[in-house]
């Protein structure tokens, strides 16, 4: 079994940080305190003095091979952004292109510290290829759209999910019914019971923009969340992306459910779809958790920039005690991986997954250290993030991943070409 | 004099990037495009090819010295983290602190790509020197708060800027009045004829807080805006920090005077003092900049997080089309440089003061290449920034700032042995 053994690591805690060794061995983290000679026998030793080991980010929604969209069309209203550049680029994308788009995305992702994201895309397969490649963890979505899917496709869709096709250690599948307004309550049923029965995660849109609200209340005569109620689909087992617009009457339904509220704010305030109310899903007792949404409307895959802002919007919803540093943290690492049934993920623990950060507590923006989580949660970036492990393995190290020159240089010429045509 | 050749270099423009040289000579840009052999006699080569050449930051608010207190106090309400946290801490400061902490703070703007910053502090000569050794510029203010100030105190101020004391081609001072709660209206109007007769700039905190706007309709019946109107402050010189709290007549008076906003929105949000009216602002035809605010509020002092920040909020108060991404990065750079008089700074133009940053373009957040200004607004963290060039003179180069090393062993012990005593 491989072993690395971290020497002289600082590990933060809610009473203060310690010094530490830290075994991992494995894919899980074997021993957090004083680790004996016998224990770490044959590892890899790494003196990690002036670093600090911190839980990796899990990303609860993204669209991951829209990374070759970033910044192809911004500053403009929802509707004539979809038509008129999304759309007509995404409708040029073969499985090709998905490669290279994904490559650059996970990349991205583990260069800002995150090692696991929840998917929904087309070319599930593309993206599960890349994440084997790459290293890190997902839960690909099989995406259900039906007003763009032949009946032939949907089929395909849940025969492949009954297939498990393409689960590993690292991937796993989840039903994903795109939205209210892309699939139809019938569809939205039997994804329900499906995945009910056949035990996967759901993850879906729920609530974004208003315009949503309106035409669900006209075609349903109720709210999207009444209509994932009504369809049998809000339950605990659900991962709903955005969540920007919760009546009281949604709010409660939803938080009843136990259902898990994944905000995406750098979205949400860049599309001007509105603010996640983050301080009444908190107050109401809501399962709360993060994703960055795509990269064409955030405009990057950071993890950090989210948990940031969720904090900060948190605070002047509710006065500045709301959402304190930790429970930032938490929203971004352990509340995402267990909405996606990582039960044993997301936290620096004995037993728990090994996927870490060592952060450099020697970057100006971690001095002083008064408070380590403080530092880390208002301060950073990703220029403090020295290396990342996931699954017991380097996915980067000393800020390097391997393979990223060609990775760039790949994705600058398939976006140029795709953008020519 | 001194001359630097770089090579290569992508410039953008609003009707796409071009691939430029840019001789710097002295502290200007003397000519950007083709360069003549002759012109670049004499000139260091550097080849820049695979970066792009961008406008530094200017902070338009900021108290550099605060650096020592990041993280020290977070996640309570406003009068708690200043009464029990901030304003104990600080008093313990003496001189060789601030020059420690000045240091720190420094280093941090450098490495985000800061050139400039208005401060507003004790101890300015220690500011001064520090702002001289690093090589970037400075609007010092000169602080009256007379509420903690003897006679003499307010008197040297006055002197201090009389005589212009430790102005040089980078450091200039200000007068700054620390805000209508702090001084009375009487050396208000003292300090406005001050700064109007002797040309000074005027660095002033408004309408930051509801609780101020209460507490000056109770002691002077009006608002903070009408207040420094009646005392005759409100005038083009006027660099007025957060605005977070304007009635439309305050809003109209404010315009109408010429005086310049600027807006601090992550620190606004993290003490829940309110979301800046940006939209309200720019439509009002507002003079808008932006700054940090102090490490223990914000709690970097990243313009970069400022930038994009401002553009998220503009978006979901006005619109996705508002504060498109070129003029969020003036706010940033020539709106705040002018705000403090540099009328030939804050973009890469001949005659220009010679102030910039290389940003790496195979960074994963600068790929695709849809947009360089939308990757850089919207996608980028400080871990593009390679080197940045301030006064014609490399300040980082390579991500590294010369003495960084021990600017931050001395930082982490000086705020140690504050916080145990």
């Amino acid at each position: 079994m491989d072993k690395i053994l971290l020497i002289s690591v600082v590990v933060p805690g809610r009473d203060g940080e310690k010094v530490v060794d830290v075994l991992i061995a494995g894919n899980r983290f074997a021993r957090i305190g004083k680790v004996s000679p016998e224990e770490s026998l044959g590892a890899e030793v790494v003196d990690c003095s002036g670093f600090a080991i911190l839980p990796a980010f899990y990303n609860g929604h993204t669209h991951a091979a829209m990374t070759l969209l970033r910044g192809y069309a911004d500053d403009m209203p929802l509707q004539k952004w979809l038509q008129e550049y999304i759309w007509p680029f995404e409708a040029k994308l073969t499985g090709d292109d998905i490669d290279v788009a994904c490559r650059l995305a996970l990349l991205e992702m583990i260069k800002s510290g995150t090692v696991f994201f929840a998917d929904m895309y087309w070319h599930r397969e593309r993206t599960i290829k890349v994440v084997g490649e790459m290293g890190i963890r997902a839960a690909v979505g099989v995406t259900f759209a039906e007003s763009l899917m032949t009946p032939e496709q949907i089929e395909g869709n849940f025969k492949f999910l009954a297939a498990h096709t393409g689960e590993s250690e690292r991937v796993r599948l989840a039903v994903a019914p795109h939205s209210v307004y892309t699939v139809g309550e019938a569809l939205l049923k039997r994804c329900a019971d499906f995945a009910r029965s056949e035990k996967f995660l759901v993850h879906t849109h729920l609530s974004e923009t208003l315009k949503e609200l309106e035409d669900c209340e006209r075609q349903y005569g109720c709210s999207p969340v009444r209509l994932l109620e009504r369809a049998g689909m809000l339950d605990s087992n659900l991962a709903a992306a955005h969540c920007v617009h919760f009546s009281d009457d949604d709010m409660k339904a939803f938080v009843d459910s136990g259902a898990t509220a994944v905000l995406n704010p750098n979205s949400n305030l860049k599309l001007a779809s509105g603010i996640p109310p983050i301080d009444r899903l908190l107050r109401s007792g809501a399962n709360v958790a993060l994703g960055t949404d795509g990269d064409s409307s955030n405009n990057n895959l950071d993890m950090h920039e989210e948990m940031k802002l969720a904090a900060l919007l948190a605070k002047v919803q509710g006065g500045a005690e709301t959402l304190p540093a930790h429970d930032a943290l938490k929203m971004a690492t352990v509340n995402s991986a267990r909405a996606y049934g990582l039960e044993d993920a997301g936290e620096i623990r004995e037993g728990f997954l090994a996927d870490c950060l060592l952060v450099d507590l020697n970057n100006e923006r971690m001095v002083p250290r008064h408070n380590l989580v403080s530092n880390w949660v208002y301060a950073a970036d990703s220029s403090c993030i020295d290396s990342v492990i996931c699954n017991g393995k380097f996915v980067m190290r000393g800020h390097h991943v391997d393979g990223e020159e060609e990775i760039i240089r790949e994705a600058e010429a398939c976006a140029k070409r795709l953008a020519a045509n």
